[in-house]
């Protein structure tokens, strides 16, 4: 009777750890998670035309991370490649072609990359002539011995991989300039003090992309890429190009890819806590990621979200912010994009 | 029956997990632990006379880190400063003074600091004016919103702080630019490609210098500081000043600093893993510091320490190569200096 009830305990132990590990049955899985920034995205601001710029970049990145997927031998990495660049190459997001402005004028761009299988990994910080950043970022980790490259010595070993090089007005917008003209403006006028500190606004550090991805070896694959803040200055690199702050992957656990307040992602290794909560808690990834984003210390900045997918396509698109530009394909190819909070 | 068998059961649980939490109750507590680099360390090259030399100076830093923490309101945070700079202004280790050259026969110098209280943290790399790069680390942290700064904007950010400018050809010694010379020859003659690959020699990530500290209030820091690795070249950043891989704190878990192969301590978050296995796993500050070293790919040159200290003065110094030059200090101020392996 004794050993009866102790073995029906142990069961019941091992029902709600299976439970509490898989909670997402009624979720659709996905084979590629993007993420373009999230925000104080108002839909008052944002027009029908605006949203549907957004939404067709969006839906072009999955689309194009899924035609890698596809591709005979195609991986996680070129699914996440492929579906950044796309982001890269719009306007519309703070990362390649669209970024944000730094205080002196210029667009200088970070990113990163993760394998989940060999956790090999690759990052450029602060570069200013290559088209793609992530594609750099991938040159780091597949044809160097380095992980982190930054500033002009980046650019040069971008180069020297054959990359593709453009001038730095290629990024320019009118967009981004005025916003710097603004950010200047206020810091002039000092109206970014009114601000109990310029870390509580959310549009500074608005825009980052990211994507992870699963293959059909069952491979993660993590990048991230963005301009930055606005106005930034000294050389300032957030939390986009660190391995285990704003990306991370491993087959074990889950991919990630964060956006947000760089500096508090840094100080949280927000990437690498999803992961860890996942091998060591044995949350799953929707709960590790919740977990995550709930521990930020909100009242001083931590705004933002993130990205997570893990091997069997269970994800997470968690953030504390009004939006996120988001969306996922499935393994038929079925997408999804959303923009505000549910909520 | 039934009932007292169950409960006996998680009493012996409970005492497993107890003692399994704190095994080390014959070591010392310490409040200041530091390491001046791993590497081979072999007892044949290290003369008696620089034996001395490496020994004075780290008891010299461990003597600059206890009086900062006697003094009136001293922190963990000035006690780790106090120590690193000690380490920095010699030329023994490859930090500050004697940082190894670039491939191009330049000091690009990286350093971090974080505090276990707030999660606050700041970083600098690549900067090459700055005296101490630990206090440049430390102005970040303190007198900037950011966590890490990059470049000539770190220097000039550092400068306009009012910290001590010193020409590069100060961090400039001997020994280091025949290393220099010599790396560039064996690559001139393909001998590095000999070892399969550059990765695995461990000389070249020699000598950065780190310490952790606990102040009277319980609360924690880590600093970490390095000249990166010999004819490093495009901008290469290594762990040292990435929060998560070269160094974190954390009040609730301990203090981490880590030194060896950076590009491998990135990969797996090294600092931070410390950490979660700490708070996730309840291991202890020894478990989790073997735990995360023993995990490290060591044939693809995962080679290096770490050291660890928690709120209570249990600490970890574990390493997996020949020797590394360490030490620590007790609440009495008796200090204790290694350098080779015991085993």
């Amino acid at each position: 009777m004794c050993a009866l009830k102790v073995t029906a305990f142990f069961v019941l132990l091992f029902l709600v750890g299976t439970v509490r590990a898989d909670p997402g049955e009624a979720q659709p899985r996905a084979v590629l998670v993007l993420h373009g920034g999230a925000g104080t995205i108002s839909r008052k601001k944002l027009t029908p035309e605006l949203e549907k710029k957004y939404r067709d970049d969006l839906e072009a990145a999955l689309r194009a991370g899924y035609d890698a997927l596809q591709r005979k031998s195609g991986t996680s990495t070129d699914a996440v490649e492929a579906a950044i660049k796309v982001l890269e190459d719009s306007p519309l997001f703070n990362a390649g072609k669209g970024a944000v402005f730094t205080h002196d004028g210029r667009n200088e761009l970070d990113a990163s990359l993760m394998e989940g299988k060999t956790k090999k990994a690759g990052a450029v910080a602060g570069i200013t002539r290559i088209k793609n950043p992530i594609s750099a970022a991938r040159a780091v980790m597949e044809q160097s011995e380095h992980v982190l490259l930054a500033g002009e010595g980046a650019d040069r070993f971008a180069i020297s991989k054959g990359l593709k090089e453009v001038s730095p007005v290629y990024f320019w917008t009118d967009e981004r300039w005025r916003q710097l003209q603004k950010a200047l403006r206020d810091e002039e006028e000092g109206r970014d003090k009114k601000k109990q500190s310029k870390m509580e606004d959310p549009e500074r550090y608005f825009g980052t992309v990211g994507a992870v991805a699963v293959d059909r070896d069952g491979n993660l694959a993590a990048g991230t890429s963005t301009g930055g803040m606005t106005n930034k200055r000294f050389g300032r690199v957030g939390d986009s190009p660190i391995i285990g702050a704003g990306t991370y992957a491993d087959n074990e656990t889950c991919a990630v890819s964060g956006t947000g307040h760089g500096e508090i992602f840094i100080r949280h290794a927000v990437a690498h806590d999803v992961v860890a909560r996942m091998k060591y808690k044995k949350l799953s990834v929707a709960e590790a990621a919740r977990e995550v984003m709930a521990g930020l210390p909100e009242e001083r900045g931590g705004v933002g979200g993130l990205i997570a997918l893990n091997a069997k396509g269970r994800f997470a698109m968690e953030f504390n912010t009004e939006g996120m530009y988001r969306g996922y394909v499935t393994a038929d190819g079925k997408t999804f994009v959303e923009i505000f909070s549910p909520k």
